[in-house]
């Protein structure tokens, strides 16, 4: 297929020197290179494509990169990308040492502010916005956000501040009615009954917190949306364009089925038809245990709920949606909501299961701390997407929940080493804990061949047990959760495996003291290791006990180091971390 | 003063048992019990005084505590504790062993969730009505939320989730335009603008999420209250009632300077005057130090600015919006907002400086490593209340921030030993770090006597070095921050004080690894002291080291246990805590 005027575009400027009847064109051309790639490379995809003629409206009417453009949380800026001199690199998106999946500012003058969170774009550009008025610099300042994200409590707060100032900032709301799954709440209801036209603009919400609004308009109309671009630029202070979009525009099955689309993996060009994957065989997905436990679960306790905080598909929380509606909440982008509402039902004896990746319960932090622990409330936390995660990279790596919850007095912190304790455990803090406990468990597939949830094998945990898995004479090796796996086989490839003890130490907290005695008791050298961060988390707790107990042993703590990770596969990454079998083994083979 | 009434009343079924004529009365003897309590045992006024009306028409409607009443925040919850078996109890109010300044779940059955930091009712209230329904239990369930925190992002969460449910929950804005220093925000002003009838309330903001809507009505006539409430009861699915009340009514100076009567401490309570506290001769508060250095450090340069989320006041943040109102900024309660916006800034050069309460940090941590030690920006953090606080207690210590901070990379982190080092690490962050820095500095006031800020003074301190304070030949001590002082003074005590020597460490994080090797070579004993948790913490960093590096030395670690600790005053907390001079004395003197 021809692409002859992207050919010609290397970053905005080539693309003003388009006339604006070219555009039209140049979208099709970009939607295509769009699918063309993610379609052999995978990727985020229904985002970008809605956001195509945006894009290249904003580009065009606005002086990037002199003037400062936030996308939140960045899912949709490949055409961005693309047209900001990434063209050439842009089939390397997401790969180690290609450039990432999200804007980031040390990848290009045109990535202002690095995303991957949501919410976080009008804060940023209104700080952008103050500073070029502080410093008499004249310079436009937009956030682009979508509706799934602008409901997020960050956003509000950013708005209403907003609203105060004479800063010269425009918020352009992407309003698809979808973020990775279908936008959910009050505020959606409202957005959707505006756009219907039900609802006069004269005194609408945006307005109320001092914002000049317009819209309702067409984002895949050229004309409207630079005419109304253009009209913007010359109004002053706080500014909020509503535009209309669809996720996948332009890739029927994309527009079909948006939430299989948002990253499809890989798929037909041409027909769209996503190509299926050889899954027969392979393990469960962690997410799925986890789902298929709760619905077991919950067909025997009707107290017991789920809540998700916009991730009913990513967590498997949709299982629980689908078998008891009423009770599973997805409450949107609202992860410190959701930890506090998780507080208030567990006060009723409800037992909860508030489903939050690692990275995102970083947003509800004093929630966990004030909400929940300090009131003892036995709220139990799934984290999944624990540890490394892979292509989604730094900002989405669940690697300092060891350490951010190792500090909470009344937690219980576990990480199951395979399926089979994840689903027990889970049974486990159905029974009633009187604790709240943290659930953290990896991204992607377990290692159990045919496993099956099976509530007949149910089995209780007993809390802050550790097990021993290998037996061995000179090493004593302790792992915390799956990555435990990793260090099962190096061990098993090494010529003098006898030496090596293994333990699997799923519980950082409580620590199982009587066997750590027993085991700093029989061996000299120790090795921890664990998916997280090493600073605070699970090999700090046990240079905290050696201490506390006098021991002198050689202790050596695997694990992330002080540096954010990027991104590349799960595998490339522990690698990297000297987390995988291979470092592993070789630096066993030293002992 | 005759208290015929409140006499009577030891329950809320009491109050039931009164006539509605009856109630102004007892109005008044509430507010002036509360007057004549906190007039003598100090503590938070202003707020419970002006719900006085709010208080008792709630427990005579509502069927306390089987309906489910929660206070957001709690400073105004004085007459609610009054009124629930707590007369007696109430000059014990945030004492050590006395009731909690705030309500809290283990004190009272009518205390339905804890709180202390603020926007989390509506969370926690919905929470309480979904579970209610689904177990069938018919009850009503009502927040109580100041206008200050109604605009802080958590609680959109809330309305924005609570709109699309069919709960019965009633949320009640106690609209006075004031949190502890005056409300900010769009929000606010739209709040406003209703008030004085210039927004339709057909068509208003909350009405726009979904809830039922009425009001404003004076919250301190009987008569609308009452009738209104009794209205409401019998409304199903989700309703917001909008009252409003004047902070500190009754108390006419109070009403007056809202601000100082947040917590005016001793005055007297016929004539309100405020019993002046002989100040003189004593060091400076820390804030004051921040406060003041921060202005004549801009003074000089005027690319700082600074940021306080809604504590002007508290933080001293106000002397910077004095002398230069455009570049200090009060965002209101949304610490997530403030830190990515000064994120945002720092993007454009400007050396922001973000003061947040330590505790108040935890609900911006996501934003702390995704938009700011992520992308290496370097904001300066002041973390003003870290460590013990006293009196506010278990929501409020600053214990956590030395654990949930030293994990994440590229941050630097400080907690400066007196009133000097403070000064002068803000001059020194101000010259630029090329790294975020957290500067951890307590609550309350120095040590150096007749400290005055002085530029000519200003000294550049090296980033993480440690320094000798006093030589010894046994033991090292490794304190960091201003609780070293509590260790110098211990030391100072003992008969055999040349045994100990004494390092400040007030570097977290870079440790200062040459002189921990030469501290580690020469002193086989080390104590390590922080004003926080030890799990993660200070010591658990020099456990890192000293295992990194296969120390054997012998190191005891000293802080803040795995556990919540309660109120009381800084000295009575320290003393449990075993961080107070006393205690240390009588651990040195076993060595």
């Amino acid at each position: 297929m021809s692409k002859k005027l992207l050919e010609s575009i290397n970053n905005p400027s080539d693309l003003r020197k388009l006339e604006t009847v070219q555009l039209p064109e140049l979208a099709k051309e970009l939607r295509d290179f769009i699918i063309d790639v993610v379609s052999v490379k995978e990727g985020h995809l229904g985002a970008s494509l809605g956001v195509v003629e945006l894009t290249i409206a904003l580009h065009y009417v606005f002086n990037t990169p002199n003037d400062l453009l936030v996308w939140d949380v960045g899912h949709q800026a490949y055409g961005h990308k693309i047209l900001t001199r990434r063209k050439e690199r842009f089939h390397t998106n997401r790969q180690l040492g290609g450039i990432s999946g999200f804007p980031k500012r040390g990848e290009s003058i045109y990535d202002t502010f690095g995303v991957g969170h949501s919410s976080t774009s009008i804060s940023a550009a209104l700080g952008m916005a103050i500073a070029s008025k502080l410093k008499g610099e004249k310079r436009n300042h937009i956030a682009v956000i979508g509706d799934a994200s602008i409901a997020s409590g960050m956003a509000f707060e950013g708005l209403n501040h907003a609203g105060v100032t004479d800063a010269n900032l425009l918020v352009i709301l992407n309003d698809n009615a979808i973020g990775i799954d279908p936008s959910v709440g009050a505020l959606k209801n409202y957005l959707t009954s505006v756009k219907e036209g039900k609802n006069p603009k004269q005194n609408n919400m945006i307005k109320s917190l001092n914002f000049d609004y317009s819209g309702p308009i067409d984002g895949h109309d050229f004309d409207a949306l630079i005419s109304e671009l253009e009209r913007l630029k010359k109004v002053k202070g706080p500014k909020f364009l509503h535009i209309i979009t669809t996720k996948g525009k332009g890739l029927q099955q994309a527009e079909k089925d948006q939430v299989k689309y948002h990253a499809p993996g890989k798929f037909d060009a041409i027909t769209g038809e996503i190509i299926p994957k050889s899954e027969e065989n392979l393990p469960m997905k962690f997410q799925d245990v986890f789902g298929l436990t709760l619905v077991e679960l919950a067909k025997k306790n009707k107290n017991i709920v789920g809540i998700t905080p916009a991730m009913p598909s990513g967590s498997s929380m949709k299982f629980m949606m689908d078998a008891f509606p009423d009770r599973a909440f997805d409450v949107g982008i609202a992860e410190q909501h959701a930890v506090t509402l998780a507080a208030g039902m567990a006060t009723q004896g409800m037992i909860v299961f508030c489903n939050i990746y690692s990275t995102f319960l970083q947003r509800a932090y004093d929630q966990v701390i004030h909400d929940v622990a300090l009131q003892n409330l036995p709220v139990i936390f799934c984290l999944d997407r624990a540890g490394i995660v892979g292509e989604d990279g730094a900002t989405h790596h669940g690697v300092f929940d060891l350490a951010y919850l190792r500090c909470i007095p009344n937690m219980i912190i576990y990480a199951p080493k395979d399926e089979l304790d994840l689903q027990n455990i889970l049974y486990t803090a159905s029974l009633g804990l009187n604790h709240p406990i943290a659930i953290r468990y990896p991204r992607g597939r377990g290692k159990i061949p045919n496993f099956k949830i099976s509530k007949s094998k149910f089995q209780k945990i007993e809390i802050g047990k550790a097990h021993l898995l290998k037996k061995g004479t000179k090493v004593a090796v302790l792992s915390n959760g799956f990555i435990g796996t990793n260090a099962s086989q190096a061990i098993e490839n090494l010529s003098n495996k006898n030496d090596f003890a293994h333990y699997d130490f799923s519980f950082v907290k409580p620590l199982d003291e009587m066997l750590l005695h027993e085991i700093f008791g029989n061996f000299h050298h120790i090795i921890t290791i664990e998916d997280g961060v090493v600073k605070g988390g699970f090999g700090s707790a046990i240079c905290e006990f050696a201490i506390a107990n006098n021991y002198t042993n050689s202790i050596k703590n695997l694990g992330i180091s002080d540096a954010f990770i990027e991104h590349g596969t799960i595998e490339e990454l522990q690698k990297i971390c000297k987390i995988d079998v291979k470092s592993l083994e070789l630096l066993f083979s030293k002992y």
